[in-house]
């Protein structure tokens, strides 16, 4: 049984072979390459990011999510500093000096840590959803310390031209992100704000972000700071490890101790996490993207 | 001895004599047939409004000031309803709109409770002051619940103009309180805004206020709904008169117990409060207020 | 597309004809005449109140409890003020003088937002319910700002004789409220307490409610003031339509996006909504309220 | 220099000889013996218990202030439980249950962390003092999750006889504390109330409270359990001892640094901590207890 | 039909009769005689802890744990003082001096309970649990207030050595608990800790613990101090008994109200409790139990 | 009237005439030429820096102070991310992973402002100082979710080993600021830890801190990150420059509105300010600094 983190190299994949188990995260949808590889090796393999609960949460993409989103505050912090690029705005002002005004776009995971974080530093942070349940479950928890405010076309723009930071902080699970802030729209922005899209990586819900590195964080689009970096929790390894072997322990454990198919039997979320078994794909959306045959599971076991 | 609330009616006047203690707020300076009455009747006359501590502080006023700053959001609250005149925004607004905005002008006792009880029932807060020690308190005890925001012209301008609601709190003890808010101001303001100035008995801080009475405590200029009943804390006789018990009673217990002689003897805070003694003024200002003699206390002792 | 916030006046109905979407508060079942007016209309008429999630919430009736819980903790402030006929009692108190005593009678959406802004505002809050997970909640995000209590009887007395302030929040889908407040309670009220009974239009649960307007607010009955007004959120609309329109619009773009037949089909929730349809009620309370015949919904589409 | 916690021995007080330094705690008004043993030592005796800062507190008591004051309230629950006398209460209650009444008498260094603690486990406190400028400081930092009232003998006898736990926490620097709950009240207390009365080593403000052990701390008095351990803090020595030595430290280093004549010098508070000196009592207090002569500091230096 | 609390006393079990109903406390699994007596009654038995709604919680024992987990913090804090056997340090520590440590083994509510209490006094808590969507919640409500840390083996370890005090409260509804803190792990904790299993009747989460009574809680091994009172609230029957009153006046109240059997139909909750009917068993697991014949509840009805 | 913020330029000097007034920062102790050219000009030279009040405040430094405290701590988020050099650590870990260790050492208006943020952002912070009233006020404030810790070298070395970050923030008016962490130490401290030692300006309060700039900030010691940027407020001119404002306003319209003359006169921490006059050096430290005459204020107005 193999457990890593990221998908294997090349030079990994060749020495997998049948009976292996291989339990870590794998994106094989846009990797054509790394799914002839595992498809050819034989071994059972275990996609941590397509475990799904049933009531439809990835739970061992949740802690990512929640590294993600506290470390966007404290990086859109740092960006508003002016040797960094920014408006040289401190997120918390002092008192008898207004605090950063912040604009959490997206009430989800990402979005609540980002939130609970710019909030705590004492920025003046506005956090826009469509989901009213959650912005009464964020009102109730943390009364008027923010302002939940739902997400209409025309609150976004109010708010978005009023901000010295706005985090992108929507996901939608298995689709495109749509465009909450149009490249239009930055004109209207400060000079000097700063933008950081922790969904960069599906596409991005700010159309002018683009994926960067941790080496080259940074550029500016109308003056408008963009920060897009897609591997955030890359830059806190110490906490992103612990926080991943915690989700994915309990999983793990149950592999090892009863084997992969009781494991996989007894537990329907488990089993939405194995993507190729016996050569085949059993994990449908792959499949699809690599216009593959799609073998369901349960014909495997 | 005599113990009251408000200064006595006329026909009390005429019934104290010598030998009688009257201790009560008197309120002098403005009233001479009153300041004549008292000369004349020959009793020890201390004023509540004038027992003042080595720090300056007002003992017995304090009480009062703390009631009407926290009457003063919920009244403001109150004619932000539609049917009450104002613009029809609830205080704490709801998951997903915008509570009412609030500006306090002033962060001294009144100001402070006005603000906490704004910023408890949800409204978006700014309170005002130029002492940055008062601002850095409210910082450290309320965090961003609450923006602190240093009363400049220009700050109180782009605060007002978007505020549905603004509470004047300003006192300047023994001094006019200046115009924070001028009468040019108001066409700016938002329609329906209301003002609530609880220093409308000095003169106010917003200079289209003037006093106005329980009975009808409301009327408009430029749009903008006004506030002014003078006497906030007597709508909540039940609270007040707990209040200012509990400030008045160790002095009144002090003039009881040893009697008056000794207890402003012993008491500087007590000495400041005697007005009239023997026929004569003992309190400077209201000596110069009617421009008659003034008699230092310590001269009659 | 007929949007609107009430229902639609005889002149409009008369205009409604076949082919038009009317999505509104309806509130059929105790009105004939508008029923007849929406049959004979040919219209698909939606009606907000009876929209319904699986879990038997009323997505489109919560903003309005929000908006009603939060205006009566600032509505019985206001009336336990002196010369609006309560006890002149301040609602938080200061310091050294308590605070006044508000029982909130049920622990749902009104209720919490009547507790919170009356506890917030420094008010001695006792919530009320029968349900003990829902007391859980509160006590785990408010700790002891507040005080729980099991709604029996005995305790509901005990609460009430003592309280300043009585807030009926309580609210049975679909049934008449009981009386937890009964007529033979009042005597042993305090003189000058104030009772404000958000439920009043379902019958109330404070036997001696009725509606009032925003025009002629209250009554006494035994000594205590009663606020009955049906309609608290119209006192606040700028709030109210706000949280109206975020809580409708995404029913309504989905309507007008793919047209009201695969709108409803694609959602239970909204399929719920409608209450006439080619001149048939496809409601069954309304239909059994007036003695009509009920067509399910499904043999129409 | 013998740096000490407790009074010495009269073995050690043998062996004490010019030239020596003690600092420690004294407590010699009441201790003839060791009065005379001091004075015959002719070292320079220095007690932690008169070391007094201008502005009249005492720094070296106050660590132990605290250290009682917080443990009052933990004693106090554990005594409200059945098996130890109590009336069988939760301190904290539960959810739809109502939590411990507590009432604190004092708002000083002792009541305030009784209070905060009590209030923390979720009890029902009221915190009763005379010093509204104290009350006011807490109801700023605790908002109604606490209930201050002054402390008046009607409001304290209405409060102690709703009362589950009495905490007396009065302490008059330098005089008798007075009887706050005198003995004819204890009947009108609920059975199995429970009196932790912190002062009680100063004569206590309880009447019927008087001094017990940790092996044997507690006692009925007209059903109503009394606790009065003395000496409090010497329960929980881990924390005490390092409390003490952050508070007596600083004063150490400079005596041990600069010699006690050039530390007393430089500093007043410390200076008054001398109270024998070349055979000769150098601190009033002590003195008149005892009918002995008194030598001012100064002329000794 | 009968309430009680406890299970009947042999001497009331043979006056129970057919056509009565019991409704209290059974635990018949371990309690052969009682069975056999209940059989032979030919009454109805409900038993409390048995209970059990559609998502698996136990809505009749849930009251008790909030009491046992509230009062684990405030007997760990009581044992942690000196004279009682604990290593003289007090919960909540002073300014200066470092709290107790506290770790909470478990996040289900005797877990929470245990950890508001002891976060609130002070304490500096960690709270452990495999499941993180509940750390993730107690992070959402308490913030840094406390520390939520995996269950890991590592962690428990490194958290238990470094520990004042440790609370059991590992509950597996229908297993027995495993072993957190096993017996070689005692050397390494530190000399008067203190160890509180509320789990100690279900075999306990540390394997050191045995049952004790009110009237000798305490024991000492490798020097830690162990509580294992197996019925802690019994300790405040005032607050317990409401308690479970709350939670069994709605089963109760309909039994009595249309009678056992339409009670026991209508609500399957219910149906769960009734483990004797018509002399056979109708709980399958007391069944097992004792080897005896099981009767599905549908047949009788 | 010349209002600055930095001290004049050379060729700025040049024009600086008699008649003209120059306020603004000075710091002219280490700075010879600036001084000799102050001395030339002639002009009345007032500098921030040295403005002091009665209680030895310095109001023209604090609100600075604020700034950089706060910056503290978000920069030292931003230098524990690996990708910066540190540990890789997030301030607030995650549920279930432990945020960061923080370590301030100093209580005063950096320290706090510093210890308030990283708190905040969920750090696990200890706040050290020998000065026992300021840690029970943090202490009352802010209860538990922040660690107050006596500053004795024993505790320091115990924090600082443990810490993932520890910022200086000590700072003695008008004296070189102690080594509390030396360098000794380092080679014990976590790998990849970070230190921000805001008081390096003044000699620092870590040993191996030297000043750096914004745009070259960081060097390593012993595998510890240091930040050592000595204008930290320059980060953020946007907000600096209206703190800084919010503070010299009212100092310079009294100097505006009066003269200087009767401004320092009627103000004697104004005239604290007063550097240069009439051509000599009227405050003492910066004469003694160049071993120049010192004329004392009051000669020469």
């Amino acid at each position: 049984m193999v457990v890593k983190v990221k998908e294997p190299q090349p030079v990994e994949i060749d020495r997998l072979r049948e009976g292996q188990i291989l339990y870590t995260y794998l994106h094989l949808a846009p990797d054509l390459p790394q799914t002839q590889g595992l498809i050819k090796s034989g071994a059972v393999c275990i996609a941590y990011e397509t475990v799904e609960l049933a009531n439809g949460s990835l739970p061992l993409l949740a802690p990512m999510s929640e590294v993600a989103g506290r470390m966007a505050a404290q990086v859109g912090a740092a960006y508003l500093q002016k040797p960094n690029g920014g408006r040289g705005v401190l997120m918390g002002g002092v008192p008898g000096v207004p605090p950063a005004r912040v604009v959490v776009l997206g009430g989800g995971v990402v979005g609540t840590n980002a939130a609970y974080v710019a909030m705590s530093m004492g920025g003046d942070v506005t956090i826009m959803d469509v989901n009213l349940d959650r912005l009464r479950y964020l009102d109730e928890i943390w009364g008027n310390r923010i302002r939940t405010l739902f997400s209409s076309k025309h609150n976004i723009e109010e708010a978005v031209y009023q901000a010295d930071l706005v985090i992108g902080a929507v996901l939608l699970p298995g689709a495109k992100t749509p465009y909450l802030v149009t490249s239009d729209m930055l004109p209207q922005m400060k000079d000097g704000s700063v933008v950081v899209d922790v969904s960069v990586d599906q596409g991005g819900c700010i159309e002018t972000t683009h994926p960067t590195t941790h080496a080259d964080p940074t550029y500016f689009v109308d003056g408008v700071l963009h920060y897009g970096v897609a591997n955030m929790p890359g830059a806190v390894p110490n906490t992103s490890t612990l926080a991943l072997t915690n989700a994915t322990l309990r999983y793990g454990l149950a592999i090892a101790g009863k084997g992969w198919k009781d494991a996989v039997k007894d537990d329907p979320a488990l089993a939405k996490g194995v993507n190729v078994l016996d050569g085949k794909i059993t994990y449908k959306p792959v499949a699809e993207a690599h216009g593959m045959n799609y073998t369901p599971l349960e014909k495997l076991l």
